[in-house]
């Protein structure tokens, strides 16, 4: 399948990508939800009227508004309706746009002359720490070999809550966070400029669909009803502040100055095509995490820094969201077997994702083994990120020809108001 | 001071409290900003052309709003302009309301025929961990006594995010959870519902002011131009769910069932009066924690328990707020000194306010002390809570011949679906 509108080779947004998110023409002008493809990208405010099949004639209004809420908060069957119309709309041989000058020439906006914006309201941020190779790296220099895993941590999908309020779109600079750091053999805290800046790779998918009730969960069976799309983010984290602040209810103020999602909203649609076999689970988990269909994503990953003052990216870590012990799915279910309520906008993170090789670790903490190696970066060496480094992260699906991409998720950071 | 309006000598409402809260007369119906006073709700929507000070005049579209996000958004003279406005509306020899028989059956209704609703939404949730006594208990059972507070308790006040979309507001009925569970001597935890039902009982600020930019942190002498006002809040717990759970990353599915709040906001004008001397802190905290001004709250506070069938509330805990060993401003400057983002609505609760003495621990795990004794609760006992039981929350300011209440903080646990 083929758009009338170019797609270079290279391009993360082919016919068969059309992740939304949130534009405006002017920084601060009106936002509109608009889809990509190519270099461009379709606002849908524009072409609201023609979404007259049975789930969306009603709710035309949805593509108006200035956030995806309201759009992801349908049942999906109206996101897959949706889905099916733009892509007929932008197929080489529908001409309803491509033969409309007038409206072509309202309807579509260059990337390049667009500011990009968060593309939901999040109501709540969950981040899980589903990579079993992070988790156990993590536990291994934190606690020994012996002990690296935790005794829960195989039955079921640990998650915590983060700050909302934080959650920024890719290209938003970020300051270095201050706080109370110690270091092991001081005898008291001291106060200033976090020294262990860290990024964190992950995924994270927007919850969609009508809310359940509080008091009632998502049977796992129903879990996708309920994915709305996925995303890159970076959880940047202040390693030093983590290690002092964390005990004993979790990490707070380590994570909340800033943790960056991509803006474009890749669908499960658009991802169906490269779910592989889930891993193996030993023990097997309870019922309620059971299911059987391949949910889990063959994305290539990457992390990439450019240090003040250079002109390019340079890899750091190469990985796989594949390498996620627990699914999508099983962390919907888990999320809601309480009973707690999900709202669609809420984001829910996959935890940092390393791979079980050196290269494929998805953090400097893990890259540098808490700072006992350096990790080349172009001509430097890092052993956490410096004042200036631009950090972006990369997500490729490649199959039987067909690439589709999650854009950028960048962020840099400045220093430290002291 | 007196109102117009009958006060009774045991209401929590009289002219010198004036707490704002969201209702409806119809449980469905358009919700509104009212004020309580005796036992009566004074509707702020009727009367918002009577706000016609300097920083209101241009701004009385927010006491038409269905939430009091967009007021307490307002700068803190506002919030002070507001109360007095409002106080001066209600005093016996105002004539502009008493006298106006019209406007009066308009801007009142009884507490008795309407419904309460959350006063705000609730961006983000933060619960903090701030009474030593209640720390020190858990520290005990689950550590021991030499291990009882962790390194950094008296150093920061610990906390972490909490679920914001399960805050229901009194009177709303919770499902007790299912979960994963293990018991120590278990070889695999099970599935089912929690065993170890528990109240928290603490209390709550509502953010308020401009929100301050991301990467820029609040300073301690400007914390209470964020702090709009204080509510009662039962954190409830499922201590087994949380036992297996909450390493390494805290708390997660053993609260995010159900946090109940009290509907009415007790602005910080109105706590005035009640503010004492705060406990000593030894060691000196850093200097962005540092306060001398009193901001230690005098509130009573007890916990009542009605058993299925019971008529009567029994009071099991008794304590007061003054056990608090971070203030709110220590709370507020804290969350902020990494430049986290704080937004009008968001919620920081206390954590749980357990006192000195036996009967004045502030959760059923404590009270229990983890089961090893029973709690009488009328002609019953308990250890924990059960199926049918209505927990109830109070907090009462009384100096100088004038009594101020929160009103109630109720919920009642219904069986778990299985």
């Amino acid at each position: 399948m083929k758009s009338f509108i170019d797609v270079a080779p290279t391009s993360d947004f082919p016919i068969q990508n059309l992740p939304y998110g949130i534009f405006s023409t002017q920084p601060d002008g009106p936002r509109h939800i608009g889809v990509a493809i190519g270099d461009q990208i379709l606002n849908l405010a524009e072409i609201a009227d023609l979404f007259d099949g049975p789930e969306l004639k009603t709710h035309q209004d949805v593509f108006k508004k200035c956030t995806l809420n309201a759009f992801m908060a349908l049942p999906r069957p109206a996101w897959l309706e949706a889905r099916a119309k733009i892509q007929q709309l932008l197929c080489e041989n529908c001409a309803v746009l491509r033969d409309n000058a007038d409206l072509r020439k309202r309807a579509f906006v260059a990337q390049s002359a667009a500011t990009m914006h968060l593309p939901a309201q999040i109501g709540d941020y969950t981040d899980f720490y589903s990579s079993i190779y992070h988790a156990t790296n993590v536990g291994i220099m934190f606690r020994g070999k012996e002990n690296a895993l935790m005794p829960n941590w195989k039955w079921l999908p640990v998650g915590y809550h983060g700050r909302a309020s934080s959650v920024v779109v890719s290209g938003t600079d970020l300051k270095r966070p201050v706080g109370q750091t110690k270091a092991p053999d001081a005898e008291v805290p001291s106060f200033g400029p976090s020294k262990l800046m860290d990024f964190e790779l992950e995924m994270a998918f927007f919850v969609g669909g009508p809310e359940n009730t509080l008091g009632t969960r998502v049977p796992i069976e129903k879990a996708e009803d309920r994915i709305f799309g996925v995303v890159l983010m970076n959880d940047w984290s202040a390693r030093d502040i983590q290690a002092w602040e964390y005990v004993p209810l979790g990490p707070f103020l380590a994570k909340s100055f800033s943790t960056t999602i991509s803006p474009w909203i890749v669908s499960i649609e658009a991802l169906r095509p490269y779910f592989v076999e889930n891993p193996a689970q030993d023990p097997t988990p309870p019922e309620y995490l059971r299911h059987s269909d391949p949910f889990t994503l063959d994305i290539n990953l990457a992390v990439t820094i450019r240090p003040e003052g250079d002109t390019e990216d340079h890899v750091v870590c190469k990985t796989n969201f594949k390498h996620l012990y627990w699914t999508l799915k099983q962390q919907l279910a888990h999320h809601t077997v309480n009973g707690c309520n999900l709202r669609a906008g809420d984001l829910l993170g996959s935890g940092t994702v390393s791979g079980p090789e050196e290269g494929a670790y998805g953090s400097m903490l893990e890259l540098s083994w808490r700072g006992a190696k350096e990790v080349p970066v172009g001509s430097e060496v890092r052993k956490f990120l410096k004042d200036g480094d631009e950090v972006n992260l990369s997500g490729v699906c490649d199959k039987n020809g067909v690439r589709i991409g999650f854009g950028e998720c960048r962020g840099k950071i400045r220093p430290a108001d002291i």
